[in-house]
């Protein structure tokens, strides 16, 4: 398959793509033409239709396209002048090839993250953990495939995971260095914090903000989902189960970021830490990874206050 | 009975307070004397036990004591020089007189409160708010005589009932002249919306924040009890119960308040506006309660960020 | 008539509308073309003159024009491709016909603020509300026909009496709810809170902040022309001058918003949250209103600082 | 006479002094004694009358009261112990004696000002220059001895009048530098742009806020005050007069203290500049004019957001 | 020569310009053609290369081109249609007629520079301020030609030393007026107070930031330069260094803009003031110079948070 | 040796202790007494002179006394009445008894620090790490015994090593976490960032601000020390050593607490979430120290703006 980061200009192009937006247009000459959004695991391509003709098929955004085209450059950007479409059937295609993803295993991740999960030693902590992770198959499904944002960071299939699991990497860290961390709190708390993300956000091909994401947020409805497995293991104790929701709670660590208390005991500052380290280290490889190698300065980048810079 | 706000310079006092705290303490010269803060409905009184006697009879704070002295001014305030103290008998004091209450008749607004809610038309909104005020009785118990606060306005028995039933009322006037409103959701928003506040404060007369209450607020703990009562009204439909819950998350209208969200409905909005404008209007009512009549500027209160006035 | 916002693609229009802008321009070819932005009370319509000829009138910005042409599609949104152009003879349209308009009756909306102004009991407030409301004829035009704002909410002819009655009535709630309210100084305060808006924009179809308005703004103006009417009537108290020209100055409520004192009396508190919530209520009207029924999430709206929803 | 400054631990006293505040309090064993608070110009001193004897005349705060006494240290400032008090009999004292004031003659100083003040070339500019500091008796001694503030910076008798010249002069330099600047506009501005603390504050000795100063400020006052005289001089052209109310609008220069609009044109910037650096540098003095020659770290100002030293 | 702000509409250029980008396009039909920016120091101008012929000879970014063309509008901006293009002799034109310059000649403000530097009376400041402007030649001819910016103010050849003068001659005027003030080292502060901003921007032509000046920014770089110098004046005491760095360090006066500490003594103070007030006062200045003549109102600017207007 | 924190009602003490604070004062009823605040490494202790006989030997803040007296509880503190003093002799007491000093032994995590330090494979950071903690006996001494602040967290003997050897800790978890990060340059970051706390701060017993400290500030120090050593060593990349500098100015991650720059390159945000982390994880241990073992919740904590908790 001919991925899209890798078109250079001239190049004739017959290859499937998935048509995220299509729009008829009209030039300032009248004559109407369609504007397409291509996309596959590697990026986005603007195509665009100059000539309607029968070679052109009907479609839809959503569906998965042959396309044939050149690219050509515009405003420094490739773009994809198309002569022909038709939509292509199931089996000429692999949806996995069409969404961005995480670059590392995802049952390699789920394993690692089951494995630090199984060192939670306190029992009640240890069956709340696996009320999600070990018997909730429809979690666990959902969970593995996410992404973590919509825009921002880790968002791609298993940014959701891959976030965790460094994040839960971090923590533990943490408690190996400061006696001060409950150990078993600490882990079960940042394994869950975000897991409130399977129903903020949509999964993909949408991976958009649901209405209880929008309406609630996805510290709410992660707290919603603790108290839902608590029902079930009647001996946690009232305490801890405060406690553990206080570290969702809190994890954003400032009221403008959405916790609506700030961490009031020490797990719940570490894993704030965790989270907020883990966020920007990956924006940063994030941003890196979208510019030339040669540059070195990549501009004002508002989520840094800063000009940021390769190393 | 006398009560602690009636007491003047010089006048001997025979009377039951609730005793909030008690100190053993010396003087510069090493003498022992015991520093005590007396409480009734009307505010409280420093007093002093210079000469520890017999007559003085061992007691712990949270006790209803019986003291004899005379009022001094001390700093301009006054303070009672006590020579004696014993225990009071159960029956020779009614609880009530010794905690803030709401001035107006606790049954009186309940039966308002349930009117309100009578006009809601929408049939699981109208089981919900029964679910709670009607159905609930050990919730309906709390929620009468619990305060809004540990101290800023409505800190007092029957404070949490008379601010919602205020709240409610202005909700009530802005869904009759904005359209824009739908009424039912409203007014369940409003009569819900504090309804956190019976777990995150404690009964009187301890009045403090419980471990919830510090560790989730009752943002959090408002939306998990109508989560708790939505188990039983199945009917109930997803997208109206997030739209309640984000009334409930979003009535604060600010971040640092602790709103893990801004209002998003219109709804939402108007709730905050009547919370905001309620909490502003009894706490200028409380101010120019505590000060002398013909005081007209009370000096600048953080709370209004303004120097404030009597008109 | 045909408006503006019923315009579809394809469809030939000869209408007539007012012009507000008119650009000479060259396509990168070097021809010259014409554009055009077209309004009516129901928005704004981009024209284009592709061609040049003896049809094509010459006319000014602020003209009203008779257009001949088709609409056709442009990024999404319909553009006029203008065939012929003449200016317009007085007579032909109805000026009202292309400014935008409060959706209720004026004159109605005027007799019901005068009804709340007449039931303001004490004298020299009766007094300063008639020497505005009813005595001062050319005050009261431009009251009535003027907006209460260049863009934001509200910025329509008849938009600030509208604002004012809105305001006023949900003070009057006030009153009714908080006995610690002034009624009087409340109501005269509400009524007047806005005046300086008829000397801060121009009128219609102008509707542009002014030299004073850009260097004073509406707050400072408004209390000097509360002075100027003040010099006829000297019995009015100079403390009840003084607190209804702080209602004046406070009622934006914050610093940022450009008033020089915060609320330091109660009405002046109530009227900032009238105010207030009149705005929000209005600005989510006309967010509602610009948009197709079947989107529910409106995107992030700054003046929210949250996405907004249908409900 | 003996100033409150240079009285030392030791030392007897018999001196008339202005006494501030009286009360009567009580010690721990239910003894009455006096507390007075005593000022000079050069400061004020606590007094103490622990035996109350017919040679304590009675006496009210406000009274000049002629004291005999010994200076005792409490808490390692100088406090008088008082054996004798009988009130002073006009002709006694100078009231001079006994208020703070500026280090340089009150005459000289309004002679600078005027100076600058007849630079201004602008007819009608002159005309209002003269109209307050010419022709109005009242404003003229109001204006020289009054204080710039209550407390913070020029607190003293003819503190206005000093702040005023300096904020002059240093406009008045940066004309000569800027050519951008309207120099007849910046110097009446310049002059002007406090006068409305001739009403903000009340006269000495009370120096506190009236009921104007707390419910719109100076700049609202000030605005009102050049508007009455503007009436006589008709030929002021209506822009030259906003020019100048903005310039006094605008002065402080940020919302948060109090200014309806920020700088829009230069002079109004040149103004904030003017008024604002003068301020610190006074508060500087003052701050390093009350503590000892040796100390160099005064210790965290709220004021300059820092420690602040001496060079 | 012809410059860049006097071209009009319809003219035909014959004229050698600086060429600072140049790229290749393809317009929507697929046709190549060339997008330039030339620049004179009157400004830039985009520049159209429709048919690329022999005519068109090659070159790069950097280089000084001589044009063919002629003047059309496009979107209300001037633009050269290029016909012809061939690169110009060394020789042919003078760089200084291409890079924006101060309206005074630099050796003349040189002069009152060295000046007001010859004032400084104490022996090691005078030193000090020798080791920089009068010993070291490479640095005279950096900071002579330097600008003060990349963009904001005074961004052009000779800005860096128009602007230390103005606030040299801004502080000289405050030490006049403030005996607080040691001159010395208020004057040496004002002189050195942006040295470091020949590090941190390149120089001319290309007048972007350096590595060094994003990493550490000029506070910090003009810190270093003077700790070098120091290290050749032994005489030159501790606590008279620390305080002219602190100097340097504090003249942003606001932790935002990047000073590491904010004004401890009066001389940071008065300098932070002198600097910023120049910035200002030549930001309306070239703001104003940007626009037409017969503009009052220049649109909100975010660096003065206002509308703003000529007077 | 009887330790401060272990001293209980009614004991009597005969100990030596330092002398932080001595004052002459007097009763209310004229008597002079002596207020003494006695330090060891467990605390501080007030102390009171009564009666001044010949048995108080004269002594100065800053010397060790030996006292004899009896501990009386005063407002809830113990507090020492104090019958003899006399100062103690060189060799009755061991200065490090009198310093809060780290719980961990100093050399133990020196010599951790340069195991850390040792694993820096790039020549020339390494040589600058050795310029420091291998060679310069003078830094070493200064560095193993200083405090990290003066209240804050560390503030104690060894405080600076401690958190400088936690953070790098921290930051080796990172590098080995997270590829982008240039491992070399992170150790040599975090093992330097604190440097200039050894000039910004004196030593024990001292432990306050210097000038420099107030002035400058430990990050612009710190930069100066490894401009200092780079001197001799030419090899060192002069983008490497901006680099180095820019982590230890961005070190405090934000402008308001003192980082001139914001993190622009990994390695530097990367230092600033450890010695963050650090920071917090310390203030908590701290502060749940200073706290009785029930108590759970310890109050609003400014440092975190949030009460706090045990866990």
């Amino acid at each position: 398959m001919r991925h899209i980061n890798e078109l250079r200009e001239g190049e004739n192009v017959r290859e499937i793509y998935l048509c995220k937006q299509t729009q008829s247009l009209q030039t300032k000459t009248g004559k109407t033409y369609y504007s397409l959004l291509l996309q596959d695991k590697t990026g986005t391509l603007d195509g665009k239709v100059w000539d309607i003709t029968s070679a052109i098929e009907h479609h839809e955004a959503g569906e998965y396209i042959m396309v044939d085209g050149r690219i050509v450059m515009f405003q420094d950007k490739p773009q994809l002048n198309i002569s022909r479409i038709r939509r292509a059937r199931e089996g000429e295609y692999d949806p996995a090839d069409y969404m961005p993803s995480s670059d590392r295993n995802i049952d390699e991740m789920y394993s690692e993250l089951m494995a630090l999960g199984a060192q939670i030693k306190t029992p009640y902590l240890q069956k709340l953990f696996r009320s999600f992770f070990v018997d909730d198959a429809e979690f666990i499904k959902a969970f593995k495939y996410h992404s973590a944002a919509k825009a921002v960071h880790h968002g791609f299939i298993g940014g959701l995971l891959e976030h965790t699991l460094s994040v839960t990497n971090l923590c533990d860290g943490f408690a190996k260095q400061y006696e001060l961390l409950n150990r078993d709190l600490l882990l079960t708390a940042a394994i869950c914090h975000d897991i409130g993300k399977t129903r903020e956000l949509s999964a993909f091909p949408e991976n958009d903000y649901t209405d209880e994401g929008n309406l609630l947020g996805h510290i709410v409805i992660g707290i919603e989902m603790v108290d839902d497995k608590l029902r079930d293991i009647p001996e946690f104790p009232k305490l801890a189960a405060t406690e553990l929701k206080h570290c969702i709670a809190a994890h954003h660590g400032k009221f403008e970021y959405g916790s609506p208390k700030l961490p009031a005991i020490c797990e719940a500052m570490a894993l704030h830490f965790a989270d907020n380290l883990d966020a920007k280290m990956e924006s940063m490889k994030e941003l890196l990874k979208g510019v030339d190698e040669k540059a070195d300065w990549l501009g004002f980048q508002r989520n840094f206050e800063s000009n940021v810079r390769r190393t």
